[in-house]
């Protein structure tokens, strides 16, 4: 069906390739997968499917939390993975062009070489790919101080259909300048848009110079998580900018601590985790915003390895909850003052609904994830669990927030989002949609699909 | 027309709001102008107009550049300035909700009283309003390490027609978290596009605290503009992130100094004024890449007063040419390195035409404003200034740059975008307004108009 291109039919196989690490969303049947190794390949595959109106559901490292990169029912698999080579590193400009394919934590490595940095950080970073994390506008520990991977893209080039010609057509949109505003920004419009828009075969990125001192961390330990929120609103209202901020419960840390022997168990209900980049004195005034919001305890960690063990523990809570049962996560954004009173309702749905629920954050942001944990084939606990996720969007909802701060809607959070919009605001989404993919073969069902299928 | 809404119809004052600075642009003629005060203003002239195919062209301070905010024959002029409001500036969360009429500079005064910054920082900000700075997508001094007008954008409020209902809806966009990814980036979208989707009501802006060191200048004199873009192309090489590197080169300095009197006059061809607001280190590491790239002489300002007339030099510049005659004024944008030469080959295009053009440059973004001057009435100059303009666009295409870095295309660069962009982008962009403004009434023919009109 595609000459040339490597296909994969064998049942395991296209079912491992079938669909992202969101358990619970649904996964749909695919006749094929695909590893195209060119643009030219992608957009013969794009070409040959939108005759037969077959849908294309591009794929990185399958890392994602929404089921955007499941399998559609008829559909192609397109797996990125061979399109995996960093093409150009631009030091005197500042600037990367990678293929979708290049895992996020390998760019940073290369970039480092040549004295740059690559910020955007997601927990995914050692196996999630570049494609993966501009599909879904991945963000991360540092998008407190340093933005999300919007930010960070420049250009962009894509296989589309539609307007721009026949299904299979090749764009650059965007740009390698720092700054340009010669026309509608397509580029930020298809960062975020999970594939539903066209296939990006090619991404240009801004980078930073590497950071000029090595980030401090500072430790706080709360006796409630309600506390720790108090904590992370007044350093915003202190004004103080470290480069991340996190949150991470008790039941988190016991988890990695059981599965990883990191030595970072605490007697406390949350530990703050900051980050500081500037100086020394953003140290010092966080640790006292710490002290004054109540903190058992707070300090300067001195110790570069308990540090680096402390964000290690931030980066394997994910899959630590993992091992205690399939996980329903949660991904909602509030602002920051609303993040106390966020973690109290969080608190309460689980009491109500009698469920586990472990908290990670991104706190400095707002961005809460709770965890939601079920043993598996308990069928009353399962569905008290969807129960506890649809509270806890609307509960989002309500604070100001929105249903999904990163991790994007996929699958399992379009029923939020037609919650958090207008109709009106829902009906220019799907006329975006319409109009640049008219034959709805990119990842249909995806962000503006219906929620009830 | 209007019932209840202020409408000005007598043609001084109609003129007056018909055009922007862009002086060469072409100037449509309005039927009248309205100056709405609340959104439900703003809603019912898009109604109305829209049910006679009436065109509504917004327009803030009318400092634009590109013609954007120019008027659209038989169109209606909606003048924003009276919803000048901040509603809110909510200090624990960093944001500020404003209405599009609100001065820019007025917006940093009142955050900064609360301990906050809003960084863009466009020359025209003394005038300039949030919504033409966000139509327009501003840029300024500060994007180099702060960003662009976008960067702050965190949700609007827009009247729009089209899928989200009748012309005359009012939708929000975005929101008002830091962090947030549910659908399209219809913010992100609407930003920059110039009021041809829709008309900005409400701004919701991310804030970021006041920074913690008063900012250092340092200074460098150049014999050539060409040595100084060579200076600012080893910054780059060196990692170093000034806020803002401003090139001024010499004809600019004599005509501000002509007209204000600033003391800033300097025995050199081009000066480069960065502002430091890391630490003395950075500064001291800028100085001698200036001096190891040739500089005639470098050095940190020691004198506030000093540092600031030479800001002042750099904002006051474009009034200051147009004191010589119409300008045209340039806008392009180029990767970093590419500055020397681009730099040469605009003194190439101003020889070879015989023109005086004047070059200032936010330097260290690699966007360029040679100002090319022509004394009134003379109408083969006029021809001339025109070829250079173009040829400029087309030098900064094939740098592999963009012919607006923050102008924007309004009429004056549709010219330019159709040869910088492929026919399928140009395809896309032209689609995307069509699917969100079918009647095309929003500020028709600008952005993706035809040039030739």
């Amino acid at each position: 069906m595609f000459p040339g291109i490597d296909t994969v039919t064998d049942a395991d196989v296209l079912d491992a390739l079938s669909h992202d690490e969101a358990e619970w969303a649904r996964v749909g049947k695919a006749i094929a997968a695909v590893r195209p190794r060119t643009t030219e390949d992608v957009a013969s595959v794009v070409k040959i499917c939108a005759e037969r109106r077959i849908p294309v559901v591009a794929r990185g490292a399958g890392t994602g939390l929404s089921g955007g990169a499941n399998a559609v029912d008829g559909g192609v698999v397109l797996d990125m993975s061979k399109m995996n080579k960093i093409l150009e590193i631009d030091t005197d400009n500042m600037v990367a062009v990678v293929q979708p394919g290049v895992v996020n934590d390998d760019l940073k490595a290369a970039v480092k070489e040549r004295g740059l940095w690559y910020p955007p950080d997601p927990a995914s970073a050692p196996w999630s790919t570049i494609g993966g994390n501009v599909a879904t506008n991945a963000g991360g520990l540092c998008c407190l101080k340093y933005g999300v991977t919007r930010d960070y893209v420049l250009g962009l080039e894509a296989v589309v259909g539609g307007p721009a010609g026949a299904y299979g057509t090749v764009v650059n949109l965007g740009r390698r300048t720092t700054k340009g505003v010669a026309g509608y920004d397509l580029t930020g419009l298809f960062v975020g848009s999970e594939g539903t828009l066209g296939v990006v075969t090619e991404v240009t990125l801004r980078l930073r110079p590497a950071r000029r001192t090595e980030p401090r961390t500072v430790v706080g330990a709360f006796s409630d998580v309600v506390a720790a929120g108090e904590a992370v609103a007044e350093c915003t209202r202190r004004g103080l900018l470290p480069a991340a901020l996190e949150l991470l419960d008790r039941a988190t840390l016991r988890a990695v601590e059981d599965w990883k022997h990191l030595g970072v168990t605490a007697d406390a209900e949350a530990l703050l985790l900051a980050q500081v980049d500037s100086d020394d004195a953003e140290a010092a005034s966080i640790a006292t915003a710490f002290t004054d919001s109540g903190a058992i305890w707070a300090e300067q960690s001195t110790d570069p390895f308990e540090a680096e063990a402390l964000f290690a523990a931030r980066r394997l809570a994910y899959p630590a909850m993992e091992r205690l049962g399939p996980v329903l996560t949660e991904d909602i954004c509030v602002p920051r003052s609303k993040v106390p009173a966020m973690l109290a309702e969080i608190n309460g749905i689980a009491q109500r609904h009698d469920l586990q629920i472990a908290t990670i954050a991104h706190a400095g942001d707002g961005n809460l994830h709770p965890l939601i944990i079920t043993p598996a084939g308990d069928d009353e606990l399962r569905v008290a669990a969807q129960a506890a996720f649809e509270e806890i969007l609307s509960a989002a909802i309500a604070a100001g927030g929105t249903v999904t701060g990163e991790h994007g809607v996929g699958l399992l959070k379009r029923g939020g989002m037609n919650r958090e919009l207008s109709p009106s605001v829902l009906a220019m989404q799907q006329a975006v949609k319409e109009c640049l993919d008219p034959f709805n073969i990119f990842n249909p069902g995806k962000v503006v699909g219906n929620p009830s299928e």
